[in-house]
């Protein structure tokens, strides 16, 4: 019943990535073209063990981001010359994969993009130092475009993941966690990444502070809502769809919204399920579908996912200074998206 | 007896840190505020778990060579207002301490700078992130001095360390691996940091290329010095002396090129205690002392100091170009000092 409520709602908007996917291609084939050429060394394990995770593809939405907001702000397409936005656009995907494998290291994952994460075929050491050696190729991208201002933009974005990922780690199991506290892990370790990627984009394509602001803006709100609604998913969605396993988040008791909603607006019965299930994490077999029905129950399923449709919206608001074109009608479209994945 | 020899050769030079530590002491005090500041955080752990190692001090050898490098190319002292290289300074050191943090989870050190090493405290997880942290943070920094030059080097650098890494981690129990493949590991996962970090300081006082190169082949030559002799002490030294413990590299089974120079030596009667020790790595106790007496009786040790100073002097030989004074003075010191520690 709630659940259908949530499902109307985001049904008028149903959004897509495939319009961003078709009208970015060529640009996208580009900077497929510069990742795997690259990602290349004379180390023959480190280009295996990014490809495993580059090729298993995800969906190349931060780089997207980078090359629409810098056609949105008016660079020519491939071929006109400038290609900036392109070695911006894999810069970007290669700091995000170095996250990743840090992170599945971190958190001991054993899912990536539907694929065993890679620290458990080449070991976490490798992991690392694989996710060290992207990092400082995203650099040497980056310097290739000689633009220092793109270059203040991702390091700071580097830093800032860095910093929400420690904040997560020491906060995750914090079952008081405040939603204040758990937006601001969430603007860090993700929605940064989407902003300083749309940022760049547009500063490759030379526009002013106002266009750059906005765009930085509208990536910070995508990636609000793209986190709020992977942060549901995981407990209304299926594995197939997620890429990683429903009700991961709950196994490692991880203190995301759905969850801290539901622990706020429990009786004092639910407590003690809360306290031994995320607290001391001492899990059965029946607790994850226990705690689906709570969060559902509860209604902090659709309280989260109607956060992130403000933010879905705030994106999209901050396209308005840009005249309507089909950049702007694709990024629109990616916002309403994000929060319209269903299981 | 063969220890003796080798502790003549080296009496006749050597050579002292001091010098330059004493020279560049007012630059390196604002080098080490630099450092304080920077690695604030709103994270609080993080200051606290980057503190640990950084005010372990160490020499701070990497970010006095950007230092030096700057003024021998004529930059003037800290005050006359170009402090860009002490930012350059600060960025080497926070990239060295970045690596050492990810070194040490990758190899499960216990021992770094003579104090517990930061993950046994904080945990892997933390201290992958932080060294994240540390390397953002550098290229932060990098930003500030708006050298693109500088950005390239320490970038390129910071790559070429970790495919260094990661061949040592494949190649490194490796008995049959041979003396330029050794050599190859070390100049990149060392050396190169040497080599960048006196490069990115010519560059930054804006000497022709010529003097640029010089000195980043001094610490390339430099790195490889020290890392040799490194390596030798690790069977000729004591723990205290090397802030970590004597042995290390033969209980974690590394091929280093001590004792790989002593395995090529060794009859088929030791071939077989090799075999164990290193490459099953099944060690007793007295395994240790074995190997140390089978490393000097074949001449290993001495052979493998040799080549630090042979280093050593290409190191010296690089500073030819520069007008002799202090800082020059200093760093063909800091050359014999790299191959003359004792334990």
């Amino acid at each position: 019943m709630v659940l259908d409520a949530a499902a109307a709602t985001l049904a008028r908007q149903p959004g897509s990535v495939d319009r961003l996917v078709r009208l970015a291609a060529a640009d996208m084939g580009g900077v497929d073209r510069l990742i795997t050429d690259r990602m290349q060394s004379d180390v023959p394990v480190i280009p295996a063990l990014a490809e495993h995770l580059i090729a298993a593809g995800g969906k190349r939405l931060r780089p997207l981001l980078t090359v629409a907001a810098a056609r949105l702000s008016g660079s020519g397409q491939e071929g006109s010359g400038n290609d900036h936005c392109l070695k911006l656009a894999a810069a970007v995907e290669f700091i995000h994969t170095a996250t990743l494998l840090h992170d599945d290291v971190v958190d001991g994952s054993q899912l990536r993009r539907g694929k065993v994460a890679a620290h458990l075929i080449w070991g976490a050491a490798q992991s690392v130092l694989v996710g060290d050696f992207l990092f400082a190729r995203a650099f040497e991208l980056m310097v290739e475009t000689d633009s220092m201002r793109a270059l203040q933009i991702l390091a700071q974005a580097s830093r800032v993941i860095a910093e929400g990922e420690v904040l997560q780690l020491m906060r995750s199991h914090d079952l008081n966690l405040s939603q204040a506290v758990y937006l601001e892990i969430i603007a860090a370790k993700t929605a940064e990444l989407f902003a300083a990627a749309a940022e760049a984009g547009a500063v490759s394509a030379g526009v002013d502070a106002e266009k750059s602001k906005a765009l930085r803006d509208y990536g910070m709100s995508l990636g609000l809502a793209f986190q709020l609604a992977d942060d549901a998913l995981d407990y209304g969605g299926a594995t197939e769809t997620l890429g990683k396993n429903a009700g991961d988040d709950f196994r490692e008791g991880k203190a995301t919204l759905p969850l801290l909603l539901a622990i706020a607006r429990s009786g004092p019965r639910e407590a003690e399920f809360w306290e031994r299930a995320i607290g001391r994490r001492e899990q059965t077999e029946a607790d994850f579908r226990r705690a689906r029905e709570l969060i559902i129950g509860t209604g902090a399923l659709d309280a989260t996912l109607d956060l992130a449709a403000e933010y879905a919206d705030k994106a999209k608001a901050a396209l308005s200074i840009f005249p309507a074109n089909d950049w702007r009608e694709s990024l629109e479209s990616l916002a309403d998206f994000a929060v319209s994945r269903r299981a």
